[in-house]
């Protein structure tokens, strides 16, 4: 389907990436660029692309399609390295989990004669770097795009169905959209567990202990999100700041209403609040989104 | 090992025990006492007990051992109920979540020639109800007993035996430590997941239905935990509220902190404290509290 696919930044998203083309045998050559020498030393080691280079640059020369799997504060810098190597048509998409500050980085440091069409696979693990890729990871997983008002139909068409060959499910979606929902799905609750997480951090030595001990009480449940990329998740809350502080405000009333219930003795509306959230996880399940997938191994429940 | 076990409360707790119990041959006779008749019907059906009935006073009449597994709610009121027809040297326990509560309303209605010896399965899952119960709910899963100063320690020595026998690790605590440790792992998570979950009920509903499609990149993680039984919850918050509400202040200023981080752009910040997190969940790891474990199918890993 492709000639030439370079993916910048080899992480969990680019490794997974590199992955499924080779699975699906959508790409003639893999070109893998990583800043990071010794991430270049493990894929060459693990042989997950054809070639692989630290020079950012360089490596998109010959590509029709390059993939900025970089985290979300690098891309600025990313695209004015590429750019001026970048092949006329080329169509150049990126992994970030926020989309707004991505197009305001990456648009206007890009030749008008390649194709950008920013795009976020719904999709990832706590688990990092190269090692951590596997090529099912898009498998079932949404994969949104947010092309622009002038995006080629052609070139988005081309992206989609590279997606779908992975398994992905497509979302087309306007950016800021984007952004203010997975502002709720996932940039809220992933910065809730890792305060909460961090709150049992600052404890004393053995509460803590006790705390690791008894976690699959429930605490257990957000270790799971706090384990994940610092550097990508630091990126992703200054990068969708607006949106993130905002639900934040509305988290923060809901959680003294409930402070306040609890205060008062008010047992009717905890009651009615915490049936009414009990309701929202059948619709998870009815959606297909409450499994969590992993390779090589049996599907868990995830309930 | 024991003659004759009456279960008061036959939800998810009380029926898992009861399934326990015959499973491992812990039992002659079980006794099903629960207030709802549609609970003795399901369990009569089901055939969960040798004798059912919902009149909870004279259910434990003859019982050397009687378990409480009602919301904490309502452990007065039972206590109350039963106490004039307990046998002589019988054990009576509990299954509630929160433990100072639950001896303030149960240790002065019990005569004092039983043994009351409060305890605590840190095992559930977020279906209720008789038929969501199975035997292995307590295996690889921590048991907590909160003796009394008073309490007799060959019924101590024979609880534990029994919860052991079920594969269930025990731990012996003080009811007032128990309450904070569980209210950080346990009760302080749960609400949290209510609010969150709740903050995106009372969204308009084309973006509800998003936050719902979306749900695997984070949100998903919360309502496993918002889909528990509204009653015991409600009980529990109320129960506990003191240390709850403490656990909640120390939450919230920390909450406070990453906003205030987030508004003034410190990224420094943000990567220390989310780095810090992920150390956590390799803890939880390794002390082989981060699976997800049941009934009738393959486990999953829980990451």
């Amino acid at each position: 389907m492709f000639k030439q696919v370079t993916i910048i930044g080899f992480g969990l998203l680019g490794s997974s990436i590199a992955r499924a083309l080779r699975h699906h045998g959508q790409a003639e050559t893999i070109i893998c660029a990583d800043a990071s020498r010794s991430v270049c030393e493990t894929v060459q080691t693990m042989g997950l692309a054809d070639k692989v280079t630290a020079d950012i640059g360089q490596s998109v020369k010959g590509s029709d399609l390059v993939i900025l799997a970089v985290p979300v504060g690098a891309m600025e810098q990313v695209a004015s390295k590429i750019a001026p190597h970048l092949q006329k048509d080329a169509i150049i998409t990126d992994t970030g989990s926020v989309k707004m500050d991505v197009i305001r980085q990456v648009q206007d440091k890009l030749p008008a004669s390649v194709h950008f069409i920013p795009s976020h696979p719904v999709a990832g693990t706590e688990n990092s770097g190269p090692e951590a890729g596997f090529h099912e990871l898009f498998e079932g997983r949404w994969w949104i795009l947010t092309p622009l008002a002038h995006s080629d139909v052609r070139a988005v068409e081309k992206l989609t169905k590279l997606y779908e060959s992975f398994g992905s499910n497509i979302e087309i979606m306007e950016a800021g959209h984007h952004d203010m929902v997975l502002g709720l799905t996932s940039h809220l609750p992933t910065l809730i567990a890792f305060t909460i997480v961090g709150t049992a951090t600052e404890l004393e030595d053995d509460v803590k202990s006790e705390v690791i001990k008894f976690s699959a009480s429930g605490f257990r449940d957000f270790t799971r999100l706090a384990a994940q990329d610092p550097t990508m998740w630091r990126d992703v809350m200054l990068s969708n700041k607006e949106a993130v502080l905002e639900l934040l405000q509305r988290f923060t009333e809901d959680l003294n209403a409930m402070q306040k219930a609890i205060r008062k003795q008010d047992g009717d509306y905890l009651y009615g609040l915490f049936g009414q959230a009990r309701a929202i996880r059948k619709e998870v399940i009815e959606a297909g989104q409450a499994e969590f997938v992993y390779p090589n191994k049996s599907r868990g429940t995830g309930q």
